[in-house]
Formats: C-alpha cells, sequence, structure tokens
C-alpha cells in the first residue's frame, strides 16, 4: 500500500533535488541538497560511503528527503522512510543520477557495481513510508 | 567577527526561502520550509510557539537554515548557529516576514509584542556561525 498520492508522485517527479536529512550519529544534523530518483516507493540518492549522510544512514536505517517549488506558494513536502546503502545492483541509479547531476540529454552507460565500489559509490535507497509537510496542499 | 562572507551574504538575500533543521526532542528531525529575513549575521523565521520546530530551538538552542538556487548547479548552503525563540519586539521582523509570505509590495503595519503572543507568534532567532555545503563555490 502506497502513501504517494498520485500528485505527490507527480510532485516528486516534476523535480530532481532535494534537501536530504539524516539521523546524525554525533551532533547536530547536517542538511545536504542531493539530487534524486524516484522507483516506485523508492528515492535513490547517489553519494560516497565515507560521507556523513552514508554513515548516518547505515547507523540509523532512516532518512528524510525535503523537495520543494522553486516559486509561491513554495510547495513542498517531506518524504522519509527506512533507508539502506546499496552496494549491490547500482549501476542504473547511479548512471540516471549522473545524467540529472550532469544536465545530459542520454543517460551514461551504466557503471558496472565493482567500478562503483573502487571509487566508493553508494546508493541510498529511502522507502516511501511517510509524507509530511505537504504545503502545496493549501498552497 | 562574522562568518558571512559578501557572496554567502548576497547568496541569502537573493532566496527567500529555505529548509530549517531542528534537533528533535524525540524521533526524527522534521525538515520544513520556511521564509527568512537575515538581519546582520542573524537569520529570522516567524512560526508559532507549540510547533515542533519552536519546542525544538527552545529544548536545544540550536537550528540550521539549508538555501538553495533554483537552477542548475543548485547553489546551496547551510546556516547554523546558536538559535532563540524570540518573543519581544518581534513587530518589525514578524511583518518583513509576513510580507515575503504574501508576496505583497510593502510590509504590513507590524503588529505589537501583545497582538502577536495573542495568537502564538514567535521568531526564531539564528545567529550564523557555521556555513558548510557551500556547493555553489565549486558549481
Amino acid at each position: 500500500m502506497t502513501v504517494l498520492a498520485p500528485a505527490l508522485r507527480d510532485f516528486l517527479d516534476a523535480h530532481i533535488v532535494g534537501v536530504l536529512v539524516t539521523d546524525p550519529r554525533q551532533g547536530h544534523t547536517r542538511p545536504s541538497v542531493v539530487y534524486y530518483v524516484r522507483d516506485g516507493d523508492w528515492l535513490y540518492i547517489s553519494t560516497v560511503t565515507t560521507r556523513h549522510k552514508a554513515l548516518d544512514v547505515r547507523a540509523s536505517g532512516w532518512a528524510a528527503l525535503c523537495v520543494m517549488g522553486t516559486e509561491r506558494p513554495f510547495p513542498s513536502a517531506t518524504f522519509s522512510g527506512a533507508a539502506e546503502i546499496r552496494t549491490s545492483d547500482i549501476g542504473a541509479a547511479t548512471a540516471a543520477l549522473a545524467q540529472r547531476f550532469m544536465g545530459s540529454e542520454e543517460t551514461p552507460e551504466p557503471q558496472t557495481d565493482e567500478a562503483l565500489a573502487g571509487v566508493g559509490r553508494v546508493i541510498i535507497a529511502i522507502t516511501i513510508e511517510r509524507v509530511a509537510a505537504v504545503s502545496f496542499m493549501d498552497g
């Protein structure tokens, strides 16, 4: 059972960046702007295994992504849920994210998991279990 | 001694909304999109005294605001530091934020602290002590 109503799914698909929030292992939360892609009820984000966001997700198993529109009334929604670090079968998602990052017309050739592991690339995969702060409903 | 270099100050002043992050009293962080105004090294945000963001700031004395551009390469920076809830002398900041919220040409007449207290309005004031994740420097 998805929590992703069609309007929310369309909102997610109309944007490519959001603010990722994780549970800090110590100290304060460090929000960061990230590119994302959606696949069903999953959100994928590419990062490097040594980054705080990857270490936080490994430790807590949770993450949230806040996406907002760029014009008044600045619609926004936060998508959150169980999250994991993936290192297997991540070539396609990583290539899709690389395309968004580069703003290129074509998706680059997916790399193998081994090649991505060689440069420390991992995917943060968030299950959309909860949607909050949907200010575009009353905007 | 400010940590706010001219380029960062200009970046802040070129935008009006950001993603506010607080230390949760329990559970996970709840990022939320907010309007802000800058005054020197302070960021002001209007909220209601019973909201999670106000309760969190009262409890932790800290907050962070992540601001991002709306076009590639999506420049972003997170401004964080000691934060407090203000209920005195908040009329001018609240009026400036109301103007941003409404998108009006003129700043509305400031309300008295008593009138704002009557509707539970408070100001979250963040001292900019740290700036991080300034992706627009390498964008």
